[in-house]
């Protein structure tokens, strides 16, 4: 991952992938283009920009071979596209991805249902995905990202344990992941729980291996989990511009953390981030307002920078 | 302040004057009652119920000592009211308050905007409450809390310091206050602004003197707020159902941190609030659901509990 000098945490804006990817309403191949271009603009030089998954379950992403290109042209932005398994991995190889994260639940039941697989089988393709990175010319190789989906709890089975966790993580590096993502995929985290699983999967990976976390903000604890990653050592974060991602039929009950908010968190506490506040605020507004159906969230946007407020990154 | 055996913190809702002081809609005096009554059966034992101000001020305050009779015939509240001078105070007690907060600015220049007295003349105008109170006979006075106001930023000047707080916790304690309110107004603060600064005031007050936390969730870092302030030691805090208080111009521009949200993050840490948390959802519903403009925040009463989730306070 990229961590520049003038930055103590990285951020990943995931709007593209995880944001659309809930959003019905396509959003034409152009705009996503500017959308990407303008945020790295104001300084978010990672970017999950799509996903490599057949157009018929999610036409949103029928674009992901051109918006891999597009990526590509950005000197400063690392970009990652969602694989969910061996076909797509491929195609997103050929379409000139680099880096590739793939989920891979901690919960038994939420992986039979989402993949109708064992989490051990699901391991055992995973580490057939890395097998067939490694057996391709070293120009060719992406880096190889195992998310460690629903790690703190489960809309179909509830509890989701720290063995379950520590399961996974350990199932990824033995797979030969590259990095490990960690993610509160139906927000169910609480900060103790937070710090607690956190502490367990650095002590597990080890100081070598990157390690980001995925947080959702569906009761509220987004921001508060975030800080709690970061004060056991986590210093890459996903989110979403304007909280993208929310299920529309239940206005509040947001998706991913809201970027601004979570970079004004960090910001405010003199974390580094990089990213131009004043710049990513009036993005929101460029990118969503000509966009129906697309329901946003967040309390910065609307409320704006405390008067006086000085950021640790120049504008 | 009431801290029963069977809770860690105490959570105060201050929606009746706080949130609906914000309110243009007038809220019918039963509705008021109810609204009161129903959330102390959830198991929330404080409440700040109205303002002593001019009802040509505020109309919404118009039943104040109507309010202030019903919440003293109900046994295991323990009821606030806001009073913002000494006139004020006089019709509280004459009603039966039994506990008054009185707000006074940090920020100099919130205070000669909001009561056009220097912080000095607010101090000793409220000096001159706590001898009214002393020179009563002793079933007639009231608990006099002193609340500091603007005290992590304020929308007029700017930066507040740490001095400027701890400047304002001396004079209201110098003054005689009972306890001490110390109060993120505007909703500037951050997680580390509010470890610093509360750890200086407790070290001011000292053990003996309770202290309570009034965050605002303007730029969505009110519950990091109040974990922080719980992490260095404060175990009461204010909130608002609905997080009503928020500017109805700016949806999402929340007011008053949440309480059902905030109920639901102590909980989910394991650290007991006393409060049914699905009853309190239930409320939210029956609350609102028929008050037109009253516009509404939070996360728990549209996602609900997490699956399997277990409070620490039994239903």
């Amino acid at each position: 991952m990229n961590t520049s000098l003038n930055r103590d945490v990285v951020l990943c804006e995931v709007g593209p992938r995880d944001g659309l990817q809930n959003t019905k309403t396509f959003m034409p191949t152009e705009q996503k283009k500017a959308w990407i271009a303008a945020e790295v603009a104001c300084g978010v030089h990672e970017i999950e920009i799509c996903s490599f998954v057949p157009a018929k379950l999610i036409p949103q992403f029928v674009d992901a071979a051109e918006i891999v290109a597009f990526a590509n042209s950005i000197p400063e932005l690392v970009s990652t596209v969602l694989v969910p398994n061996l076909r797509g991995f491929e195609n997103a190889v050929a379409a000139g991805a680099r880096r590739v994260a793939v989920p891979l639940s901690a919960s038994e039941a939420h992986s039979q249902s989402n993949v109708r697989k064992s989490r051990e089988a699901a391991l055992a393709d995973f580490a057939a995905m890395v097998d067939a990175n490694r057996a391709k010319p070293e120009h060719e190789r992406a880096t190889i990202v195992g998310a460690v989906a629903t790690a703190f709890g489960c809309t179909i089975q509830g509890l989701v344990t720290e063995a379950d966790v520590i399961f996974m993580t350990e199932g990824i590096l033995n797979a030969g992941a590259d990095e490990v993502i960690v993610a509160d995929t139906v927000g169910y985290a609480s900060p103790a729980q937070i710090k607690a699983i956190f502490t367990k999967v650095i002590r597990t990976i080890g100081p070598d291996v990157p390690l980001a976390a995925h947080f959702h903000d569906t009761r509220g604890l987004g921001i508060a989990n975030a800080l709690a990653a970061y004060d056991v050592g986590v210093r890459h974060f996903d989110a979403t511009l304007g909280g993208l991602g929310g299920c529309p039929y239940a206005p509040g009950a947001s998706g991913n953390v809201v970027m601004e908010d979570l970079a004004f968190a960090f910001e405010a506490m003199g974390v580094r981030t990089g990213i131009d506040l004043d710049a990513l605020i009036a993005l929101r507004r460029t990118v969503f307002n000509d966009m129906a159906g697309l329901e946003t969230y967040g309390h910065l946007g609307l409320a704006g920078l405390p008067k006086g407020f000085e950021a640790t990154t120049a504008a």
